[in-house]
């Protein structure tokens, strides 16, 4: 079926959660007036409600194909590129030097959330590109920013990140590409790289490889890993394209979901001829991974809010058109709209409330990564500490939402003509990749939990639980969240917090989101419109149901790991 | 990779679950001495290890074909479902008057958790061969037996269910198939069924469907159904094949998993020249359903036990062979085997410990149901009330263990060659048949609920809140169901009931399972094994962990109903 941007929504999300108007009122965002903010969160739904959605389906069937060297898609793919680049879409949080519209990545935010909810696996192009993009604009010389940032701001070029190898997923220490200095200021780049997500593609003009390598004499581990951009074809240095670089895509997956987005083998090197430049220093390609990486995993996250909203409007289409068995009860006999019945009320309303919450959760974390970008040191360090909450809580009810999806559905859910399934398959790479989600759970234990050793988590719980007197479950989760905190950094060991992350990441996030749910919900308690009843409702049942659920977790958040290990690998493995 | 039968688990929640020597104690039983069932669970567990697992991935790989209105399979499945007739696996619980064993059904479970782990496509053809022979053995007239019942004990042919048509799904009440008499004592069947799982291949001598349709003048609604025997072929007198009946599958689903079950709509009767047999009274379809039907869902439920252990085994060679990362705050900075770190070992201890549950919650069912056929009414009635649950909680853990176990693969559980997406595919369709899990969750408030105005239910959580003093969380859990009984029983309403039914029938089985995890534990506390050691962490962890977080569902199974109508259809959809 059909795909409609939940643009009001987005819209509420975006004034309330990400706090547009007050970016706005600072001169590097002074463009985001409300007027442009609607003008783009319209725009955008549009463009990828008419272009990106009607490609989902073939995309899935079709699937990406890799022949003689060559990948392509499926017949539409590269006019819809084509559009979304000459309409500049892919410029919205881009800097004006380099052609973009610089406007907050609130806004960048809203442009990934509407063309992934449209056909994610499409979508990942795009957003792979904003991963080079930061990293040369952090990182790359004059140079390299002259020659590449306009062409992948405007997505002329698309970009890729190059980490992954057979022998180092979540350990990028690991890696063994090498990279050779070449005598001309140049490096010879050797290696394999998998999973590469749009690493070879036809609808860009040229790929701008972002690869991890290690120089001669490195440092081991992570220490000793530099940052080198390996683009597709050579970059003359008046921007024209040169020759083909010695690089190619060897094999693509056959996987579970996202089959439009190719994942590819990247051999760099074959011929001795792979041409890369060092982005910044050498051995500190780790640091300009970390520059990217809140925003990937923010982007990641946001995924989770796309495909939520994908299969919640199939599901509650299906739930009004799909007429089966009288109402329980009810005096007539006449068969009923499933979405008359109250367990199929309570999958459509825990869908909505999963999802709006998340897109909450998304906004109100793009707002504090804006805000740390016009150097307000406290909401860099809150983002820094809900970037893990929602790539990883963000992701897992994206799986949730699309799997109560397909329940909807029943028997046809199973069934692929319907779509259901497909959601269900696509959904299940985000706890995945960038960062699975125990890693994100670990980060959070770990490195945020020991932001002002403490201090930063338990202000953020504090004031949840001061500003939710209205929602009792949401305070009360939020003082479990701060009492773990505390345990945390006083009590438990390493092994205990790690033991408790998971659990303790989804405890936290879902405060944060039920706490964005009732800022909504107050923002609209003047109004008597259907948004603002229904926000009520939503943000009722998120923390009756969903914020009193996530309390379950405290035990297992706070046992400890003793018990983990009280039987060794073999006897554990059984 | 290869699949083992978990056997000393089996034979260990045989013995402690079902209680299988008291079985043995009844003369009817007298044939399951310990030796037999020792002799029948190795004996099914190498016999699936050996001959069905190896062609599950072949089987998702190639599908199921149709062609010329023949559907057939990859190779290798003829001689293996061949080798299983031969070796009479498919009579173990079938009555002697027919060819069977006679053995109890909980051993006839236990064949089908062998089959279904090594190959949970190929198992549902046994799987449906059950239903068929439980009508015709309750319902069906002496010559019917006679005819029907040896060859599908023996499995020389094979049964298929009926049901669905596309206006009838979860309400068998809307089927329009007809039946006319032809004057000769048989029946015209003519319509079109969906959803018919082995509905047509080429394993078996003969496919005996069993059909329901209205007769002349029939009630409306499901008072009104009529059950029919419509052999493929039809059957002589003497045993005999007969001509080929008027009956075709016209076409097979393309579904999200078990791909080697040809999932198919037959359409009855195109040549008006459909002849079928009416089993028992005219009207009284919906009766014989019923008979079928507990068995029919504790077999699916078994699927979620039989989908966790084969996810669970890939999971645990994985988690110990890849070597990823060092421990964190170890002295040693090398990479470690993934099993090693704190979140690994709690997935595989979820795992683990999902599996091991539902499994002795199925042999617990079980064995009340081999209890209830030696004419013990309490025992019956418990298993009435352990169904629905055993369906529900038993394919939900199906499909988390079965993401869990792609989320331990990493990067490689997305990509279809390990195996893991497989299992996370097949495992989603058991929540969907045989009654939704809401329709369980529906059933277990609704009809379970009021067997003695309650007592039934209270009397279960009353006797585990006092037989585990050792496990307070599953004697407190065990306390908020009885609380939610008495609450559902007196003050709730109607739509209260199915509100809060789903998060109910979650809290009941999850006590249940953790209880009879106890009962294990104990039951191996004298010996110093290393399976009474990861026992009693296994039932610890389910208790402390598990059982804490089904607690956290008190709030939504008592809600009510009340937010669920806030908002009006088009409101809610939104």
């Amino acid at each position: 079926m059909d795909f409609t941007a939940p643009t009001a929504d987005q819209v509420l999300a975006i004034k309330v959660n990400a706090g547009i108007d007050e970016l706005a009122a600072h001169p590097r965002f002074a463009a985001a007036s409300p007027d442009m903010v609607e003008a783009i969160v319209e725009g955008i739904g549009q463009f990828a409600a008419g272009e990106f959605a009607p490609l989902n389906r073939k995309g899935d069937q079709e699937g990406a194909k890799l022949a003689n060297g060559t990948v392509t898609l499926p017949d539409g793919f590269a006019e819809a590129y084509r559009a979304y680049v000459e309409q500049g879409w892919n410029a919205v949080a881009g800097d004006e030097a380099h052609g973009g519209q610089g406007l907050p990545f609130t806004l960048a935010a809203n442009v990934l959330e509407n063309l992934g909810a449209a056909n994610m696996a499409f979508s990942l192009l795009p957003m792979l590109t904003v991963g080079a993009i930061d990293a040369l604009a952090h990182h790359g010389s004059p140079q390299q920013q002259a020659l590449y940032l306009p062409k992948l701001v405007s997505g002329e070029w698309s970009g890729t990140m190059n980490l992954t190898e057979p022998q180092a997923g979540s350990d990028v220490g690991a890696l063994r590409t090498t990279a050779t200095p070449r005598g001309d200021g140049t490096w010879s780049i050797k290696g394999t790289k998998i999973f590469i997500t749009w690493g070879e593609h036809d609808l860009a003009g040229n790929i701008v490889h972002l690869v991890l390598a290690r120089t001669p004499g490195a440092p081991a581990g992570s220490r000793g890993i530099s940052l080198f951009v390996v683009p597709k074809y050579l970059v003359k240095p008046d921007g024209s394209l040169g020759p083909r670089n010695d690089l190619r895509c060897v094999s693509i997956e056959h996987k579970l979901g996202i089959m439009a987005s190719p994942t590819c083998v990247m051999s760099f090197g074959d011929n001795d001829d792979c041409i890369g430049e060092l982005i910044g220093h050498e051995n500190e390609g780790l640091k300009a991974m970390f520059t990217m990486m809140n925003s990937a995993r923010i982007n990641v996250g946001n995924q989770g809010v796309q495909i939520a909203e994908r299969a919640l409007q199939q599901a509650r289409y299906y739930a009004r058109d799909r007429v089966q068995s009288a109402r329980a009860g009810g005096a007539s006999r006449e068969p009923v709209a499933i979405i008359e019945h109250p367990d199929v009320r309570r999958m459509l309303l825990r869908m909505r409330a999963l999802t709006e919450g998340s897109r909450a959760l998304l906004y109100y974390t793009a707002g504090q990564v804006d805000r740390g970008a016009l150097s307000d040191v406290a909401a860099q360090l809150r983002a820094d500490c809900l970037v893990p909450m929602l790539k990883a809580w963000g992701t897992d009810i994206g799986c949730e939402v699309a799997s109560l999806g397909v329940q909807i559905h029943g028997g046809m859910g199973f069934v692929e003509e319907t779509g259901a399934a497909q959601h269900y398959r696509d959904a299940r790479i985000a706890p995945i990749y960038e960062g699975t989600n125990g890693i994100q759970a670990a980060d959070l234990v770990t490195r945020k939990l020991g932001y002002e050793q403490g201090g930063v988590l338990t202000s953020l719980f504090a004031e949840i639980a001061a500003d939710c007197a209205d929602a009792p479950e949401l305070a009360a989760l939020a003082g479990d969240c701060e009492g773990i905190v505390r345990w945390m950094g006083a009590e438990a060991s390493l092994d205990d917090r790690l033991a408790g992350s998971v659990p303790f990441c989804t405890m936290s996030a879902v405060a944060v989101a039920g706490w964005q749910l009732q800022r909504q919900a107050r923002a609209l308690a003047g109004e008597d419109t259907p948004q603002a009843k229904a926000k009520t409702v939503v943000a009722r049942y998120f923390a009756q149901h969903i914020a009193s659920e996530a309390r379950g977790l405290k035990a297992q958040a706070t046992a400890g790991a003793d018990l983990f290990y009280a039987l060794d690998a073999e006897a554990l493995a059984g």
